[in-house]
């Protein structure tokens, strides 16, 4: 299948992707309108409505495209969804030529997206973040219990999972200060105010749900992929040294809520299906709510760069795969609402850090520099054992289709030096010392 | 001050309180509308805006009032808060004859409470909970780590906190089924999948955001107060059971988010004021950002009340005091915002359980009956270790003024046996006896 627009095959966004995103047009209007990236443009979906070419779907009659997100689409269900699909895929095929031959409304629908300014698609309502790799799970238990507790009881029972904070969630290319707070050095007996000498990147993946369920109505596992609208990138920052002084015992708090970076671009589930694979072997079986009947996990390549200010170009930092991922979406979306919890359009479910079996596929500098005892080497001779400022961080992951790419484009984001006087605090130094 | 509307000395809602509801009308429109509690009355600001009485305050021309939820009026910040009391106050007065002279526009604003229906009052952004209470930080370590290791280190120099579950809070009244979820007994190698048998509530206090902060701009704690609109009754329902297993070691996550309870009408800060008091002294003395340069807590009396299927009135559970926190609500949003964490309009801060020094005023029934150790006796001869099928819980909350009180009203909920044939699950039996 292709596109009468030309999409090369490396490119992340050919026909079988038509990932969603929102977007504004340079010095046109100001509004925010959502879009489906294909090649190098983006079509512009609020033209398209206009125009009529929604009116055999679900969505007829009712203005979804012309938001500043993609909730109202997502409430829409899984058959909207497809139908919309359906239409979009049609549309662009080559063979098509009821847009393709129009070349005025062609004009007024495709914008390039070096044009373009992408925003956050979604207004999240609640944010959850999933633990949900073994290996990064088993690594960061080995570095702070030991080999042999590395991992908790319950792990293998459940995909372990807390609420993170939804304000926090922003769009690739948004750079951030150095977070500042309070920590308790190793060697100290009482707590410092500083900025945090130990950040860290997160290498995960998120999915959108869409439309949610009413309290006290669990999704099963195998409904569960029905209420999931896509997936994104996301990099969940983390200031490690902040988390380990405050996490006890109700978990990750300030650690986690300065920053997360999310890619603009939401590939839905649909793209995906042809890049369905098992996920690992569970031992123990999980209890009958978890157990899927299908192979629920995707086959999508991962890679994560860093560049720091005096680094001429980006440096790959690690490669994993989606696939590595031992509690699945459909299982994380049924032991969520196991209980009765109601998600709802517009929610973040991330999967945790996705390590996989090997060195390189270490997913944080935690790992890959194992708690700073093995600094990486950067190619201009600089060793990181955490980020420092400057550095920009970039998560990019695809699946490699026959001769073609579904890809989820980027999310990038660089940090920024703590701000000076910060609540009135004395000049603090660019940290580059790290304990 | 007294109002033209006659209100009992022992009602919470005098001319001191207003404080702020979102409520339906018997039998009229559907739409939602925002109102003060006054008396036995709730005075609707739909249709005092409509008549102009806020167009010397800095909401005029906008309307705040016919909505359904209070996050625009709270976005509006401390001054538009301050402006729009001053003239409620003022118009409710005796000695005011404006409104109080005008029956035709009296009839249409007035309505009673029993002929109303309250709402959730606000759209929940994101909702934190604090774990600010000593006593029950406390209790709870001590039970599960001994009188020693009660306290962990940090819990005297920060307020810890955890992001909780913003789409599952309910407003008072809503009752719920006995969540179903993953458990470990402790005499099992594998977990079960069963109704909860430890189902706890918990006595705590929550605050209301507005309007909040950018992301990387600190609310510094004496500003704090500044960005908090008012408080409510909070009731953390908890699944103990649940929590034991799945928290390490990311905090809970399913035990705390199938429901939790907030009463309809917030109390403004403003309306506290007079019943301002130091907290417990602080020693250690916390970093400078978490260091208040004026008594920052308030004497608000809590009670808990108990009714199950077969009881003929309520029994009082436990009574506390909000004074007894020892993190107060400047130091959370001071340390919430530190590290650049963005609050917005409509953001939930609640307190964590409320606990004070004596056995009579514990928060919960995981310390009232100590771990199923001490049950608690009823009036009717049954006893309670947990929260069994059929029982409602009541909080209130009051302060006591020379001649009237500030009340908070209650919030109510009631747990009903769990559902059965959950995702097909085999036939499971009322909960009466715990593990």
């Amino acid at each position: 299948m292709r596109s009468f627009i030309y999409v090369e095959s490396a490119n992340h966004f050919p026909i079988q992707n038509l990932p969603y995103g929102v977007f504004l047009r340079e010095g046109k209007s100001n509004e925010p309108r959502v879009g489906v990236a294909i090649g190098e443009y983006i079509l512009d979906l609020s033209v398209l409505e206009k125009e009529g070419y929604f009116n055999e779907t679900p969505i007829q009659n009712e203005k979804v495209f012309s938001e500043c997100s993609l909730n109202k689409f997502m409430s829409k269900g899984h058959e909207a969804w497809q139908a919309v699909r359906n239409v979009l895929q049609k549309v662009l095929h080559e063979d098509e030529p009821k847009l393709r031959d129009n070349q005025p409304l062609r004009e007024q629908a495709f914008v390039l997206q070096k044009d373009a300014t992408m925003l956050l698609p979604v207004e999240i309502g609640d944010y959850t973040d999933f633990y949900a790799s073994k290996e990064h799970a088993a690594n960061v238990g080995t570095m702070f219990r030991g080999k042999e507790n590395a991992l908790m009881p319950n792990w293998t029972h459940l995909p372990v999972g807390y609420h993170g904070r939804a304000s926090s969630v922003v769009v690739s290319g948004t750079d951030f200060h150095r977070p500042q707070g309070q920590v308790k050095p190793a060697d100290a007996t009482t707590p410092i105010f500083t900025p945090c000498r130990q950040l860290d990147f997160e290498l995960e993946m998120g999915c959108f749900v869409g439309p949610g369920n009413d309290l006290g109505e669990p999704v099963s596992v195998d409904n569960a992929e029905e209420n999931i609208f896509g997936l994104v990138l996301v990099n969940d920052w983390s200031a490690r040294d902040i988390q380990a002084w405050e996490y006890q015992p109700l978990g990750p708090f300030l650690a986690k809520n300065f920053a997360t970076s999310i890619s603009p671009w939401v590939v839905p589930l649909a793209a995906l299906e042809p890049f369905r694979v098992a996920g690992p072997k569970q031992e123990p079986k999980p209890l009958p709510y978890l157990q899927t009947s299908k192979p629920d996990s995707y086959d999508i390549k991962l890679e994560v760069y860093i560049q720091g200010d005096k680094m001429e170009k980006r440096q790959l930092l690690a490669t994993s795969n989606y696939k590595h991922l031992y509690w699945s979406i459909a299982q994380q979306v049924a032991h969520h609402t196991i209980t009765g919890c109601n998600l709802n359009a517009g929610d973040l479910l991330a999967s945790g850090t996705i390590s996989g079996p090997d060195k390189e596929s270490r997913g944080s500098l935690l790992e890959i520099a194992w708690r700073g005892t093995e600094p990486v080497e950067l190619e201009n001779g600089e060793q990181r054992s955490w980020i420092e400022d400057g550095d920009e961080l970039t998560i990019t992951g695809w699946c490699d289709g026959d001769g073609y790419r579904v890809g989820f484009g980027e999310v990038k984001g660089r940090v920024l030096p703590a701000k000076e006087n910060l609540l009135g605090s004395s000049k603090q130094e660019k940290v580059t010392a790290h304990s």
